[in-house]
């Protein structure tokens, strides 16, 4: 198996007002999972992207939305690829902010503008125009590849999980390029290993049946105080969590992996002027915060509500209060175990009145250091690129690589992706570099001959 | 002086769809001081219905909204009562939760629904028609009547002290009647001696400048988790006030003092039913529940809010959070004390950061036990309803009735007013029972006659 790039970047060059037309076509079919608007139209479109690339595409139902499922290349192939991406985007509100219509291709600067080009939609396409390049230049694919195109990422992911476990055998493979790689801000290719996981909770208090006048504050218990006392039970002032047993679920970690975490390049100053904060939590120093950031668990409180908020003052006692709690999750925590010990925890000081109501989540992924697929990913950027990726062992955000890398045990990377500091994805004028995109096309076919030929694991 | 009760009250049964419809009339006009909606509009009812009950009244104007000032009745009368009111009700939210429309008199099942008409329309409306009903009925005035009708009472009456003092030699008075009495489960009238005060509070955290992916948790400052330690230290789980050295200052009560209240009765089963509770807060005895609540300082969450509050999920870190605290003094608590204990205990645990905001309150307030107003109120119920009424030393409740009764040494007396347990003031579907109405006037006409001819103080 050679690799010819010359020829392959020749056809991209050749094919790029194409290729960039499809990629129109792509952003112009709005697919927001949240308001179940254009998925089944996105989906029929990726499909009929694959088959035209020269995959066997089906559009498989899920309890939610389809998630597109396809393979080609020879089926005796040595390694198998899978390859994940997703078609959903973020709803495009507030759309007043745009200052091109979000489901419009705008080239503004050297920039493609719309919603999902960088939330996953351009990745996604690139990939699939790739293999098209590979096949046109290269002859035959040198793996066989699986692709996983799902339709709910953006809302949690919440069907991909049981489609997965029902297709175990199908989704056999020797390792798994993940979506939403990118670069920082000093244009350093960022790759992952995994990525924590989330479980997101309501607690509830109920106190009288209705707001009360507050002079009967003396002998009616107070919901807005019982959630007070509960959630400063569950951290430290000095932000420690203090959930009981939770912390010893948290598997340590070796040396090299905090070693590989301290080396991951932060831009420390420019995240706190973003953020318009003059330092870290209780004064930590960078090196603490890249390690809070990558590797540990917390646990957030994202709203709290009770009572009277408005202007002024009234003068009540109220009826209920309610949080939202985010836990983030490091091997080993579960979303199902940071339940049980939350409640456990709060039954054990009386808080038996205080309701938990789990809003989803999905555990933690990690992937073995120097397997297969990194190796690959790495000698691509740099046969693509010339430069050498930062492999984070962590990413600090959650998605669904959970359902693939625990469940399946197959080893993944976020790799080749085309985010960039201001891509601004979930927020208005999403984009993407269009050079990003092609350097995109260009690091999948490096990797596909790498990921063919580079030795076994353990070889 | 004499007094005919008959033609009094045969009077009010002759003018009743009048009086009502005046009523109606008060209700209809929205006076939400919270708000600043439709105080002047009602202020100028207030003074032109005083006006038609042959009061000289003016609106005299404060640095918030006017104080409604009138006189009538012989300037040469031996006996001066001040009578006290409000003119300002209740934000009228969550509107949804009324039956009928908030700003429009209901009438259903023998009662009055409507913001406003327990605290304090009806009370400060039937004291008018009472006035009209004397003259008509009875003659001359037997005292000089001097009426305070203020619109910020809701608020915590802001400007009220400043205007007491300003104006202290106009109010010269030998007692005063206060707003805001009414009746227990049992149909007994009670009546107070004084109140506790009152402190709010709003509390302040700025965290980020705006809200952040939570992602970022383990290293940014997250307000709302800030708040809820810092309050979890003013009050413990057992609802004991912990704020430093707060307690120290609370004045130690006689056993007498004690003993009445000790004696007031009170339907803990029917507050309870209509509360919605099970129990008293940790399991508390009737007899100390009693005592928490007519004689100790409380300190309330009135609201708290901070991020994301909507339906289901949103994985952010807050930019701010904020919390209402509501106070309940008794001698020798102060705002002024209150605030900066506050202030000193938050420093102290490093929460520097956490603003305070004082958003209104008064001082406690007692009056001398036996007085003229307290006799002429006790013998005016016996009169009118044929009932001894309980005389509380306080009221669990706050009111401005510091800058009367402490300021200006008079004595004063929550009497004769309509409110009933299930009066649901500061909530949805705020009512009274028509009779009561009926029945405040006929204990107005019996009380001028009593507080004009019993025998004075020391006698």
């Amino acid at each position: 198996m050679t690799y010819d790039p010359a020829s392959f970047d020749a056809y991209i060059e050749q094919h790029r007002a194409r290729f960039l037309d499809e990629f129109g076509h792509f952003i112009a079919q709005p697919s927001v999972a949240a308001h179940r608007r254009g998925t089944r139209e996105m989906a029929a479109l990726v499909a009929e992207r694959l088959r035209a690339a020269g995959a066997e595409a089906t559009v498989s139902e899920t309890a939610g939305e389809p998630i597109v499922y396809a393979e080609q290349g020879p089926p005796d192939a040595a390694r198998t690829l899978l390859i994940y991406n997703h078609y959903d985007v973020q709803p495009e509100d507030p759309v007043e902010l745009w200052d091109s219509p979000p489901f419009e291709m705008a080239l503004r600067d050297g920039r493609i503008y719309g919603r999902g080009v960088a939330d996953d939609k351009g990745e996604l396409l690139a990939r699939i125009q790739a293999v098209e390049a590979w096949q046109a230049t290269q002859g035959e694919l040198p793996v066989r590849i699986k692709w996983v195109v799902e339709g709910e990422e953006e809302e949690g992911s919440p069907s991909l999980n049981a489609w997965v476990r029902a297709h175990a055998a199908m989704l056999r493979a020797d390792g798994i390029l993940w979506e939403g790689a990118g670069y920082d801000e000093a244009g350093r290719p960022i790759f992952g290993l995994g990525c924590k996981g989330i479980a997101y909770f309501e607690l509830h208090c109920q106190g009288p049946s209705h707001d009360l006048h507050s002079s009967v504050a003396g002998l009616v218990p107070n919901p807005a105080w019982r959630l007070v006392w509960a959630l400063s039970t569950l951290k430290n002032a000095n932000d420690e969590i203090t959930l009981d047993g939770y912390l010893d679920h948290v598997a340590p970690l070796s040396p090299e992996t905090w070693a590989a975490i301290d080396a991951v390049p932060m831009e420390f100053e420019a995240m706190r002027r973003r953020f318009g904060i003059s330092g870290w939590l209780n004064g930590l120093s960078d090196h603490e915060a890249r390690r809070r950031y990558l590797a540990e668990p917390t646990i957030t409180i994202c709203g709290i509500e009770s009572g009277y908020t408005g202007p002024g003052s009234k003068t009540v006692l109220p009826a209920e209060a309610r949080a939202k709690l985010d836990f983030r999750l490091v091997p080993n925590l579960t979303p199902e175990l940071a339940q049980t010990l939350l409640r456990r925890h709060l039954d054990r000081r009386g808080f038996e009145d205080i309701s938990i109501t789990f809003l989803g989540g999905e555990g933690p992924a990690a992937s073995p250091l120097g397997s297969l697929i990194e190796r690959a990913a790495v000698a691509a950027s740099q046969d693509a690129w010339g430069k050498t990726p930062v492999v984070q062992p962590w990413f600090a955000g959650s998605g669904p690589m959970y359902s693939f890398s625990t469940v399946l045990g197959l080893p993944a990377i976020f790799a080749g992706g085309t985010w960039h500091p201001d891509a601004r994805a979930h927020s208005p004028n999403e984009n993407i570099l269009v050079e990003d995109y092609f350097r995109s096309l260009r690091f999948t076919g490096a990797f596909l001959h790498r990921f063919a030929t580079l030795e076994a694991d353990g070889a």
